[in-house]
């Protein structure tokens, strides 16, 4: 793994997507920068280091340029846009916690700065704080999907620890995981656009899926990245999955393909006390002997394709042009 | 410190108020049973742990009680009273990974049973599964009620974490604290009694305020006990808040009237390094010196006379002469 010297080419479709939304989005920012204030100092200073630590803000501007895809022309998507990225601002820092990781998105982990306790502690004050503004935007409906993400979201994270050190873990299980601790948020933060413009079931049915197949492929791709990114690209510690013993599908896919050594090999290496750095590089040689990078990232490509097969619903245009791109862009990307 | 070998007296202001709820409260139980259920097993698993733990459940049935006091004929006082029950049970969970607790109730707590990791993502679960319970009860002002209450809960939290160690906090400072952690839920607990009967603004103003001053009360009885209590009554650690370098009122209280020689005792022992086991009887004795637990009493008794104040406004009957016991009751408690 080299540190490389030069920055990844500018992602097309991530400027193309701020571009259409940029207007909104800073009000969302500005919102997000209100709201977490607090006369408790440790609480906007925690919030305000993960919240300015350079995240793609890919939910809330999906949430926004979902509105905008059903002709929506009120405020709404605003507050509701920052309710979905404090949801993913708690369970970045609930999750820093979890996987006791010390970098994020090249800087240190809010836990590694001020402690699990402070993390554990400001990620339940966001989450608050998000279902706050969903009451300010008074809509049931839409506190109705956000509650349920969330719920999919801690459910998923659950069932990601039942599978921690278990190469064994089927396919299928893996993918629910998926679904729960990162596509949900994705299917949620698109299905809100469509309710508050009120626009039939189908639509918001149709947003969903997209950001579900959308939500599938990110979390693939991350995966790959994992084990293949360049660290300077990444921005977070390369080997982090393989370093916390977290099985994820490239693992599933090198492990069941895997000769008995092999096996071992990965038995051995996701267990805590039976790990060596130098691991790591055997990981990989297992990984592009078996496939299993290429397969997983196939896997990424056609959930994108189902997502955007989703979107063939809504009129050709603009904004349904951004959100097929931001797709193949979740593919593409390499960090 | 010694084992009783006798249980505490009933305390028979909780049977009343039991005897009072009961049926609802069969049904509160159902539902939390019904709906911390999952695929996912060790959600049930570890929710079950903590549910089962044998808490007094006042909480939910003080809404259960409220909306009684308020003429309430509907069902949603069922729900919500799940819901403020799966609020607490979260913040437990997540309070006992904050503390390094390994006993509550008597019992090993969820952390050390099943790791920090599952706890702070089942208290997660609990959390979103309360605001899923909340839309099913379909009431914005109830939404926010709640909401308003988890965001003060954690603010509390996060107070708290600025005052460790730091016997030097101000008493204001440690009671805003209190309101916080404790005393914004029975708040809201009792004030969805008044909202879901849709009762005058002034009802629902002190029925919160009855629940507030009943927190305070509730929690600075239980600052008192952590010093006071026989370790069979109190079914927790005794000592918990000392070994965790907590401040609270009897602490503040007896380093304010110490001499010169006594804070530094303080300030040696609330420091996770400078504290050795035999400190805490030197902790007791330089708190009844000072008359720092029976003060802390006095404020309790103090809080329980406004909380029983806030009833007034109600006509006299069986309900609020129940309420007005338990203000009485969390004083008097020995556990």
């Amino acid at each position: 793994m080299t540190l490389a010297a030069t920055s990844p080419p500018p992602a097309q479709p991530l400027a193309a997507l701020h571009a259409l939304v940029g207007a909104d989005m800073a009000r969302v920012n500005a919102l997000i920068l209100e709201r977490m204030q607090n006369e408790v100092v440790l609480i906007p200073q925690l919030a305000g280091h993960i919240v300015a630590s350079g995240g793609k803000r890919l939910r809330p501007m999906l949430t926004l340029a979902s509105a905008r895809l059903c002709g929506y022309g009120g405020r709404r998507h605003i507050e509701l846009a920052a309710c979905v990225e404090f949801i993913h601002t708690a369970t970045l820092l609930h999750d820093d916690v979890v996987d006791e990781s010390i970098l994020r998105r090249g800087t240190e982990t809010a836990n590694a700065v001020w402690g699990n306790q402070a993390s554990v502690l400001v990620g339940d004050f966001l989450f608050s704080r998000s279902f706050q503004l969903m009451v300010d935007a008074g809509s049931l409906e839409v506190l109705g999907i956000l509650a349920n993400a969330s719920a999919t979201i801690a459910e998923g994270e659950v069932r990601q620890l039942a599978t921690v050190s278990r190469p064994e873990t089927e396919i299928a299980d893996y993918l629910k995981v998926v679904e729960g601790k990162t596509a949900a948020l994705f299917a949620a933060a698109c299905r809100i656009g469509a309710v508050i413009a009120d626009r039939p079931r189908a639509e918001a049915e149709a947003l969903e899926a997209y950001g579900l197949n959308l939500g599938i492929a990110f979390q693939l791709v991350d995966d790959v990245l994992d084990y293949s990114a360049r660290q300077a690209d990444l921005g977070k510690t390369v080997g982090d999955d393989f370093a916390e013993g977290k099985v994820t599908l490239p693992v599933i896919l090198a492990y069941g393909r895997g000769n008995e050594e092999e096996q071992a090999f990965w038995r051995r290496v996701l267990c805590e006390d039976g790990r060596q750095v130098e691991d790591f590089g055997k990981a990989v040689t297992l990984m592009r002997l078996h496939d299993s990078l290429s397969e997983t990232l196939d896997r990424a490509r056609s959930s994108a394709e189902d997502a955007k097969r989703a979107l063939e619903l809504f009129p050709d245009g603009p904004v349904r042009a951004v959100l097929a791109d931001i797709a193949d862009f979740c593919v593409e990307r390499v960090y």
